[in-house]
């Protein structure tokens, strides 16, 4: 009896949440990539918190998502997806669309950390409850300031893309970036449903992204099996309807 | 007469803070490298205003700080010190080494990103004054949780680096995520005097780092010179006396 191969990256991330595991989760699903989601196993979580203990040898990640492959274990979302893209073919190959890719992933993470604090405003220790007033201070400007600047952007940089025609963030094809802003567009839509169905149509360009990829084959596959964990009331995108104002 | 050599680097940034930008100055100044803070030179805001309005080719770069290295524009501050680490020999030379000093300096900035939202909590278009309330109750919280559970972290990492007995993040000799830490030490001591008076010698290795990072030669001489901006009230950095509380 063969033994099983041991596969080739152990992504480690909460197990009940997207949070910022699910940009890595999309790309390696839409590679096809031989991963385990360790945390989501038997035992799991008992091997991440070794990491996060300081009991596991090697970099210390100050929190999850970590990956490791081999011997590498890599922190932070970004810079997993910047090791990542290469190997997964979600890049091109050329170093100045590298470098592009990996500023607009940071860009999408500096509004991730934004809509977090959209519910946590004061602390991430503080319940909700605890901090509504301010959160119902700070949403709408978020969804009347930052989110338009983002999205702005994002447009803009579709636009300026001549080798896809608009069509990608980098390059001629679809990249680990394309994926991220996928995800992050259909956690503003879960977070601010009514607020989202009024703007996205003003950023034709990435509503149509959005389109493409949830379409990919094995993204759409992904998307409907169980590997997909719903978006919920833990993670970073959360629906509180009181924050989802006319904006 | 000999015609002046073009710069190897242009640095873009705001001209009268420290900011995101002061964790690249720093990397340059310690390497001696040959650059131009751009926006600080006669005509430079204009200079910097064309890529931002999406006038110049290439990348278009959210926001501040960009490096301008031949037909490269990098943008994201982490982003710019994983390209120059190498170039200035500020990083090891091995994937696990450079990974993991990328993983600290996404670190740091979101501990950046924190310490920028004491002041304003609800929206950076809002002043002050009109989120004192909200800063009032979330300044607390940051010196109470977030900046031990930062600091704390790197005091770790810096015990766990046999490779340089601790003095050192990675690897056996000073890198960028040094210079990094130290200018986030510099920050927070500027904008929470007492607090951090109290809260640094917990932090042994870290005090050490930055004491040994404030007398290297270069960094020292640059510390002294005109090119450092003073830390002031317009930067990330804040000193706002009724925040630096007692924690």
């Amino acid at each position: 009896m063969a033994r099983r191969t041991r596969p080739r990256y152990e992504l480690y991330y909460w197990p009940t949440i997207q949070g910022r595991g699910e940009f890595v989760r999309l790309a390696l699903e839409d590679a096809g990539a031989q991963y385990v989601d360790v945390a989501r196993r038997p035992g799991g979580m008992r091997a991440m918190m070794r990491f996060l203990d300081g009991k596991a040898p090697g970099l210390l990640p100050y929190g999850p998502p970590f990956l490791k492959a081999g011997n590498l274990v890599i922190a932070q979302t970004a810079n997993i997806l910047a090791w990542l893209g290469p190997r997964l073919s979600l890049v091109p190959h050329d170093e100045a669309s590298r470098l592009a890719a990996h500023q607009l992933q940071l860009t999408i993470a500096d509004l991730v950390a934004e809509v977090h604090d959209t519910h946590h405003p004061i602390a991430s220790t503080l319940y909700y409850e605890d901090q509504g007033r301010e959160a119902r201070r700070r949403a709408p400007l978020f969804l009347r300031e930052r989110i338009p600047k983002f999205l702005g952007y994002f447009e803009q940089v579709l636009a300026r893309n001549r080798r896809s025609d608009g069509k990608h963030l980098v390059g001629a094809r679809a990249s680990y970036v394309d994926l991220s802003l996928f995800q992050l567009v259909e956690g503003l839509r879960y977070a601010f449903p009514r607020a989202m169905a009024r703007m996205l149509p003003r950023y034709p360009r990435i509503a149509a992204l959005r389109d493409r990829v949830a379409a990919r084959p094995r993204i759409a596959r992904y998307l409907a099996s169980k590997r997909r964990i719903p978006f919920n009331e833990e993670g970073i995108f959360r629906h509180c309807p009181e924050l989802d104002a006319a904006g």
